[in-house]
């Protein structure tokens, strides 16, 4: 099938391009280089080294034989949007484009703005140009498992049958995201439902858990195919900080007691739901939601896999959260609908985790600790960004001195 | 206490704001005059002419030797946000500055976009100020009972305690709104929820109802001092069209069977309401929801009390729908805590009908009829408005002939 990648140059959009590819589809990605920006802006690069797009479809073609079409523009551009979705005709489009950093979000006034705008803008442009283009094409937008937040009960996939006062509704589950960015997915989910309802579109909600992992089967076909790998404070994930602090003797920094329990999935799960979900599309008028994890870690059981799994010494140390979240929490959400489609997960064992810390190794002169930083905080209104090399923050030095 | 109103030049925003002035608060208002705007780009008038927001406040000042401050600026301006609220050191907020017309939001993509960038972006610019500036300032935001859409359960206030697989909550009401303005509300209601958990502010949402009544105790003492009373497609609400169709001889058009029902409140009881509001402020860190109406009609009910009030003879004519919505639905919503605050609520009966049809008497040679159709559908990406006097769409003129 024809299928449209947007966001097609980042971390997950380019090697789920790939596997699409690889798997017999038609692939054409969709990229603004947005997050390629945010690293000038934080003065931070990918511990991975990464090449432009145009040259890794280049590379791709010479390893499989495959082509990719690159369509260079911004969602928040509603012509560009029309006339790429009249020209590549996509049967399926997976949107990956938004801005996906809750720390970013949450710097100050203007990025909280930008992210909201541009992701919300973005979809909302996407679901007029399906709608006028051709409202058969099925959207598959990643979401977050962060939507939901924290509830006290048992978390569903995107709908809840509710009984109250004697009557029943099956009703969208109520969110309660925990930062502006989260929110823009709460905002777009809501958007696309309605989508769905007035113009009868197609949709697939992916509320994805947190992914780990840099490899997959078609990225490590040549180096230069390879994928980022983020571990600075404001886009780097959980366990890609700590397998870099484990990798520079630094010890690893959990925020808060550790107690925070998040859904999390292998890169290469990401890659087989999304195609599942593009092979068994929604129904017209239908909107779905896929919970979009394998497994739920606490970040207190991740630090200490991680020291588990690190051939040599590695320390835990506890800094304040940076972050307004519960630290210890229920937390059990259904993720059953991928599987019943034929997923099979790849769980998180200390051979991923060597795999994943051998990355950090091969490209350990590239780490810049400072950049780990957790510079933003949740309750403040305007953080100051120090991720410069040359600048240390004196919550950080703190920490850095109590660790014994 | 000081009060600033934003959207102060408004159907609703200039009568609080001259209510509040006269319960002896000190005001500031706040606006863009973004809906003058609008009525240039429809081509249509308020029924009652309404002067300019200098002017009115000059005649305020006269009539009763109250001075109300203005302020005029966009809240898409952060600066101007920031700024206004430390000149003016606010105790309470009260915001209804943002677009407020459905069918202006489904036009097309552009006015989908306007209406989430604009209110979205607008609020989020105001919390942001509010934590700066101070976090102890009130917000009172205007919500619409429309975010609830119609569930098959009793509507709550704001929240409502879910027991799921044996365990229980209390988590924000699910929400289905019915057009990209009421989705904008409940982006916004998300956004306030997470301000108030982040940075400990106090904010009130009213999820309002359908506002009828032209006339207010403060307006009414000069010419000069009106409000508006829109009726056209676009911005009217359905008992003022119905009352300008019965006074101008056209049979009252109803969309579908007219059983949907929504909450609706008198303009007095909306002063009222967000004077309680004002009184008696959410708590730091407290974000809570009144359901701000009175009582439940359907749009049947509403054609067939105007019929009965209108002295002369008015027919009921039942439209295609241009809305996607449920036309026999559920509806029971709670409204209890402004009741408990002290509200005495003014109800809906023949003589406030008889004011309204008169207001529209007094205005009978500016009416438009042409302007009352509704031109924008919910399934068409694309409306073309024809509410310029000289064009009338194939439909309306179609659902006059076949009136008998």
């Amino acid at each position: 099938m024809r299928i449209l990648v947007l966001g097609g140059d980042g971390y997950l959009g380019w090697p789920v391009a790939l596997h699409l590819s690889g798997r017999g589809h038609e692939v054409g990605v969709v990229d603004n280089f947005a997050r390629r920006q945010y690293d000038f802006e934080m003065g931070v690069d990918s511990l991975v080294p990464i090449k432009h797009l145009q040259h890794r479809v280049r590379v791709w073609e010479e390893v499989s034989g495959l082509r990719i079409t690159i369509y260079v523009g911004d969602l928040t551009n509603a012509p560009f949007v029309h006339r790429t979705l009249e020209e590549f005709a996509p049967d399926a489009i997976v949107h990956f484009a938004e801005q996906r950093s809750a720390p970013y979000s949450m710097i100050d006034q203007q990025h909280a703005v930008y992210t909201q705008v541009n992701n919300v803008v973005g979809t909302l442009n996407l679901l007029y140009a399906i709608a006028d283009v051709n409202p058969e094409i099925h959207l598959v937008k990643l979401g977050t498992m962060g939507e939901y937040g924290t509830p006290n009960i048992d978390i569903e996939e995107g709908f809840i049958e509710i009984t109250h006062r004697g009557r029943t509704d099956v009703l969208p589950y109520p969110k309660q995201p925990g930062s502006f960015y989260h929110l823009s997915k709460v905002h777009d989910s809501h958007n696309i439902m309605f989508a769905c309802r007035i113009w009868g579109l197609r949709s697939t909600d992916l509320n994805q858990g947190i992914v780990y992992g840099q490899e997959t089967p078609e990225t490590v076909l040549h180096p230069d195919l390879a994928t980022r790998f983020d571990y600075d404070g404001v886009f780097g994930t959980v366990l890609n900080r700590f397998c870099v602090q484990a990798v520079a003797g630094h010890p690893l920094t959990v925020y808060g007691t550790g107690g925070q329990t998040r859904g999390m999935l292998d890169i290469r799960d990401t890659l087989a739901c999304v195609e599942l979900a593009c092979l068994h599309p929604a129904e017209p008028g239908e909107y779905r939601v896929f919970n979009q994890f394998t497994e739920s870690f606490s970040v207190q059981q991740l630090a200490e896999m991680v020291v588990d799994a690190y051939s040599g010494t590695a320390e835990i140390v506890h800094l304040d959260n940076p972050r307004v979240e519960e630290h210890e929490h229920y937390y059990r959400a259904a993720h059953t609908k991928l599987l019943d489609l034929g997923l099979v997960p790849h769980l998180l064992n200390s051979r991923t985790l060597t795999s994943l810390l051998s990355v950090v190794e091969r490209h350990r002169d590239r780490v810049q600790l400072e950049a780990i930083e957790p510079t933003v905080a949740w309750r403040s209104t305007a953080s100051v960004l120090r991720t410069s090399g040359a600048v240390r923050s004196e919550s950080w030095a703190e920490a850095e001195t109590s660790d014994a």
